[in-house]
């Protein structure tokens, strides 16, 4: 099941592709593992800037499918995806949502909708009704397979030479997303995965994450791991943006406007109201 | 971006591993696109058989690395992994969750946890209170970051010629797995990811899934387009099985059992008072 062959010289390009990752000059550990997956993961970052080339029908037909290889809890299958290339539908959406120019520009706009309708409409051809769709574990699993799915499909897209980000901002106006999608009854949708040709004049790099140390545990979580890592990662941020011209940017200062107040939320704060409209009780 | 270039002959290969992902004898359309990475999409399956051949700290670097390096949403990091290799701890996490050989075989079990424990003690350093935790949203990006970032894991695992399954069942009995990995506030066990070298002998295939024409929408959500790829599939659904000697497997059936009733939920029916227990309100 491995991918193809490394050239000779891969060891010491994922070293770096590490390094790079962590935002650290260069990568400590002597062993390295990689592969040429691997190495595309260490290289992503979010695109948000397109050119107008479209996306052909036979590279989205592979990045559903790659989508849909991936696991599904119980094969259950229960999320969709709308594919939206209509500029005027893109641009009705992107102002719902508070005006997002990567997706009116993206050459597709992928909706990821967590999908209970086609299992319930199919339990109600046996004269069952679909209780279960109300408990909040079919929330909770749709929601985990569309991210488990969609990072497939970003990482496909990637793999073609395509760009794409994350749009978790449907979610600050999902009742206008419903209407202009015509979503119903046990559909809700997750989030948007903008895809396009990157325009090469976009300037961002690879965004430093948290040093491991933050992040995984070995046996049992360990409460107190967190604050040294933390505190480092604050100057790799930093310096990061510094390059990007936001000299004084702070991972506590963003983690503060989130948490501290449900205006950090904008809109999502009453996101248990909009799941209950769509059947998505969540009890 | 593109990862390695493909052998001359990838195109047919594609094409193959396509109808197999959806249990057709052969790909009806004439052009494909793909690449190593999407190829090695196509050919997942989940691994349950390991052998007892470990996974090395440097695999298991390069896989959280992998997993750091998806999007996260607004880049808070809010998930954490915990990796349990102590035989002892695997076979009571099995126990708990009502058994599964796959979690006490595997070299390692990694286990993803919804993590705003860190991000609300460092809110609290600023002597403010991390209120929005408690609010539906966070709860469900955590789960949705949580199956993008694992998903990276898993691929990154499989290129390394290792193998793995997702296990939802750590969701059977929050409350034991929260006792025995020492989960603090603002933690929740979101599902497992046992990894391992796959055994040989182990009887599985590429498992079919729905047809396009039931997932991927366009412009607007088609609420009928389910009915005939979802009775196509009954029917690849079945052969597949047959292979394995279970000569009458219905996809309806099992999506009857899971939606039609409590009991198909297995102890997952209260996830709500489970999660609340550990700070995550859900409101």
């Amino acid at each position: 099941m491995t991918d193809s062959p490394q050239p000779s010289d891969w060891r010491s390009e994922s070293a770096s592709l590490l390094a790079t990752r962590y935002g650290l000059e260069s990568w400590p550990d002597a062993e390295v593992v990689s592969s040429p997956t691997i190495d595309l993961q260490l290289r992503h970052r979010s695109v948000r800037k397109f050119t107008a080339e479209p996306v052909t029908d036979a590279e989205l037909t592979s990045i559903v499918a790659a989508a849909q290889s991936a696991s599904q809890s119980s094969n259950l299958q229960i999320w969709s995806i709308v594919a939206v290339r209509d500029a005027e539908r893109k641009r009705r959406i992107s102002e719902a949502i508070g005006g997002r120019s990567y997706v009116e520009d993206a050459a597709v706009f992928l909706i990821w909708v967590a999908d209970f309708h086609r299992a319930a409409k199919l339990v109600e051809t046996q004269d069952i009704e679909a209780t279960t769709v109300g408990y909040m574990e079919s929330t909770l699993v749709a929601f985990a397979d569309s991210g488990i799915t969609a990072q497939n499909a970003l990482l496909a897209a990637e793999s073609l030479g395509l760009g794409g980000v994350f749009v978790g901002s449907i979610r600050n106006n999902p009742a206008e997303v419903v209407a202009e999608l015509g979503l119903p009854e046990f559909t809700f949708p997750v989030f948007g995965l903008a895809i396009g040709h990157p325009d090469p004049t976009e300037q961002a790099g690879t965004k430093p994450r948290l040093p491991q140390a933050a992040v995984l545990h070995h046996e049992q979580y360990d409460a107190e791991a967190w604050e040294q890592p933390v505190s480092d990662y604050e100057n790799h941020l930093a310096e990061y943006y510094a390059e990007f011209d936001k000299p004084n940017y702070s991972w506590a200062r963003t983690i503060v406007r989130r948490l501290g107040s449900a205006a950090g939320l904008h809109g999502r704060d009453r996101m248990r109201d909009r799941l209950r409209e769509q059947g998505y009780d969540s009890e």
